[in-house]
């Protein structure tokens, strides 16, 4: 039986997040869990820049690369484990936060589903998740400060959940006027519900709303589109792109859009005509 | 007028997010931000922070450290927006990330709310938002995965806003069966927030709940205390902590808790039989 926190011989499963894209928003305690890993698990993409940050680092011991499709994610999770279990320093690379609709929480249902004869080994092994830039944050920073308020964070990814609890979800966010931020909205397999969120958040909030379209953040590719719910169109949205939606005082100043601290009471304004 | 973007000579003001406390959580852009900077402005534990960060990256040139009390975020945003008018190069540094309720918001506002004579300066500057691991993620990280399905964060800070608004977005979240994250749940001057929290979640939540008291995350004085709703006590928070309420699905596997991916449909386990 295999027991990673006593022995130091034993493996270790480390999942790593790797922010939204760029190497410069990634945790050096990530870089430096690569540089020891013996194997990396992963989505093919996430794997490739796992490789660009590992060269960076300079690290000198080979490493086995793992790289699998999109759609195996408990697959991926077992495979990690069983390697760890047999002494291999094992890291899964996830992007953004691995605890944000990714591979952290895959890691655990793997772990709860195991065989009776490898349950034991898997919960006793030194498991780590180390945190990323998330994608709905560093999407805001580009923006500005949308998501300085309360919000909530929504996968619209509808194999993970039937539609009325994402309507249900969306209608009670509105409600609760949460800043939101949706993740997946939209894919070549079901491009509809983007099409049925806009017409959830027309029945909920004004048309004045702001909304932010941040496609591949920090990557070649970025895009950034800022435009009120009623200039909102489905095709704004693709795989790559997280949406954000301001709350009701969520506004523009300059070329940034914010949400303010203050909601309901006075924002302390008096320091505003002192000399700084 | 100072337009930063056109004129390389003119000032930039980079608002950038310091994670949780371990300088191994401090994405390398921020690092390099602070290498460059003129002048540091925040929060005085942070502008440590920052001074540690700065010194580890080995900076040559000199850095004017603008250190202040908690309660002048908007003095502190306004010193800042004047340093980079006048053409240096400002880090202002926040824990987490910046755009969690943090700097970001206090500088937009500022900039809103800036003098006539400085409002279009202030606008044209070459401001940047950074961002970081903010607190919830890096609590979330040690835990296991309790924000893997659909989550809201909530500040109870109730400076910032009524009680009523705070209690209205509890009870609409537990209706969405939203896994929730707390920030500021408790201070010294208003101790009673929190037992109120604990109320309602009572009267939305089942006891079984899991709750997650992470402490100075990644620090020397870090604590993480998992219990279930019933168990929870007012003085398992402070101003150091952050709250993770999981949503009705949340469990623990072995000395993890986590929040399954899939929600009212049966979990993708047809792989679990396989071979990995």
């Amino acid at each position: 039986m295999v027991n990673g926190s006593a022995n130091p011989a034993a493996g270790r499963l480390t999942i790593a997040g790797l922010g939204p894209g760029a190497l410069a928003q990634v945790t050096p305690e990530v870089a430096a869990a690569l540089q020891h890993a013996t194997d990396v698990v992963g989505y093919l993409p996430y794997v490739a820049r796992a490789q660009a940050l590992w060269q960076q680092a300079g690290a000198a011991q080979p490493v086995a690369w793992h790289a699998s499709d999109n759609r195996v994610e408990l697959d991926r999770a077992q495979q990690a484990l069983a390697l760890a279990a047999q002494g291999r320093q094992v890291v899964v690379v996830s992007s953004g936060d691995p605890g944000v609709f990714a591979m952290a929480s895959a890691v655990f249902e793997a772990m709860e589903h195991a065989a009776p004869a490898t349950s034991a080994a898997w919960q006793a092994l030194d498991v780590q998740v180390l945190p990323g830039i998330t994608a709905m944050l560093a999407a805001a920073a580009r923006a500005g400060a949308p998501l300085g308020h309360d919000f909530c964070c929504i996968n619209l990814s509808d194999n993970l959940k039937p539609w009325p609890v994402i309507s249900q979800r969306v209608r009670l966010a509105a409600e609760a006027d949460f800043a939101m931020a949706f993740y997946n909205p939209r894919s070549r397999s079901r491009p509809e519900g983007f099409v049925r969120l806009l017409e959830l958040l027309r029945a909920h909030c004004e048309p004045g709303r702001l909304l932010v379209f941040a496609r591949a953040v920090s990557t070649p590719d970025e895009q950034l589109t800022v435009c009120t719910l009623a200039e909102a169109a489905p095709e704004m949205a693709d795989m790559r792109t997280v949406v954000l939606v301001g709350n009701s005082t969520t506004r523009r100043v300059g070329r940034f859009t914010y949400t303010p601290r203050f909601y309901g009471v006075p924002a302390d304004t008096s320091s505003l005509g002192s000399t700084p």
